[in-house]
């Protein structure tokens, strides 16, 4: 799977992805990571990429061009029938979510479009964009950390990246709930023990007293998802 | 403000973090970013931190001992009277949002716990956890971007990181509406007009389209918000 990253500040992404799981799948080629420098395809002679916005307010806004010569730098680079999905993260988009990275992970290629300063300019994006995704409700500098939420995301479920392909399963998310406290050795830490059950060795008693911990867990933190589960588990 | 962030991987947050606004805000001293190695903390000889978890399932698990003398060194650098608040980026937290930035952007320290593998043992969390976060609905490989995430959103609220204070006002999810479209030089790109509005220098008139562009994409991409709006300014 081959990741295009548009951005001000390639070095962040590389730098900020090349350690750690992601950055081994890269080094087993489980991925590929190809950031683009938009400064590089701007027209103006003094590299600039922002200019004021029309009708007024404070910051800069990204130009169309130099973002829509970087996305045709990318699309010229694969064969000419292919549209790639074109993911623009914003503030403004669809919230990302586990069905979302599912989805995304079984595409080919993803086009991640990083805004900075006040955004960009929306003639570029209706031009482009496929997909405005939102990783939630907050403001973020710029979409670089963004892209590389979706990119780490997605990847995991990518198959090889994880050693243990369980690990990608048996997560949080499935029917809507958190997962369940978990512990390692040793069996008392400070006075703390290891709840009985998960030393009995009673596989049925275990999966039962965890699906109870991730129930009263999803009711107390999260009860929009506990709602949602019940409703997908009534008869 | 000062982070403290506690991750096995200390090099990912501070290479993705120090480029770009966040990057001048620490060279400005606006904000300090400390990391600690948890694998520094291990009284293992092997320096090892994981180990399975009670009960069975796939992965491995830190283990509390190294999480928490981590935690201690922090602890310790600090005022002995000081409280901090302490984060661990979970899936299993509460959704972080604009308004949990805003309320974190007040304190002059806070601490970041960064699970990996399949988490951390809920001995040590229950110790010294004070705030349980998750970015959204989407399982990460580790909780590093997490709070790399939250490091950006907090700061960029803090007096003086942003160069224009007013960027942090005029954005979204004030009011739970999604930010207009904006347009910047030239007028015409690839047969697309700037919209004439926006050129009038009529200040009413662009305020009332501009509002009536967040009610019109709120509605259609976050029906969620648009009714929170609603709600709050129904009469």
């Amino acid at each position: 799977m081959e990741f295009h990253i548009l951005t001000l500040f390639p070095e962040m992404i590389e730098q900020g992805l090349n350690t750690s799981i992601i950055g081994k799948a890269i080094e087993k080629e489980c991925i590929s990571l190809n950031t683009y420098n938009i400064r590089d395809y701007t027209t103006n002679k003094h590299k600039k990429v922002d200019d004021y916005t029309y009708g007024g307010g404070a910051g800069m806004l990204m130009q169309a061009q130099p973002v829509y010569d970087a996305y045709l730098a990318v699309k010229n680079s694969m064969p000419e029938t292919f549209k790639p999905r074109v993911i623009y993260l914003c503030p403004q988009g669809v919230p990302f979510c586990q069905n979302l990275a599912r989805e995304l992970s079984k595409e080919e290629s993803l086009v991640l479009i990083c805004g900075h300063y006040e955004g960009i300019d929306e003639r570029v994006l209706e031009e482009i964009v496929t997909d405005y995704v939102s990783l939630g409700d907050y403001v973020l500098t710029g979409g670089e950390l963004a892209a590389m939420v979706v990119v780490d995301a997605v990847s995991r479920l990518v198959p090889g990246v994880l050693n243990n392909e369980d690990s990608a399963v048996t997560e949080s998310f499935h029917n809507h709930l958190l997962e369940y406290p978990q512990y390692s050795r040793p069996e008392e830490w400070r006075g703390k023990k290891v709840p009985e059950v998960l030393m009995s060795g009673n596989h049925k008693k275990i999966e039962e007293w965890r699906f109870h911990q991730s129930l009263e867990r999803t009711k107390h933190f999260r009860p929009d998802l506990y709602e949602k589960y019940l409703k997908e588990h009534k008869k």
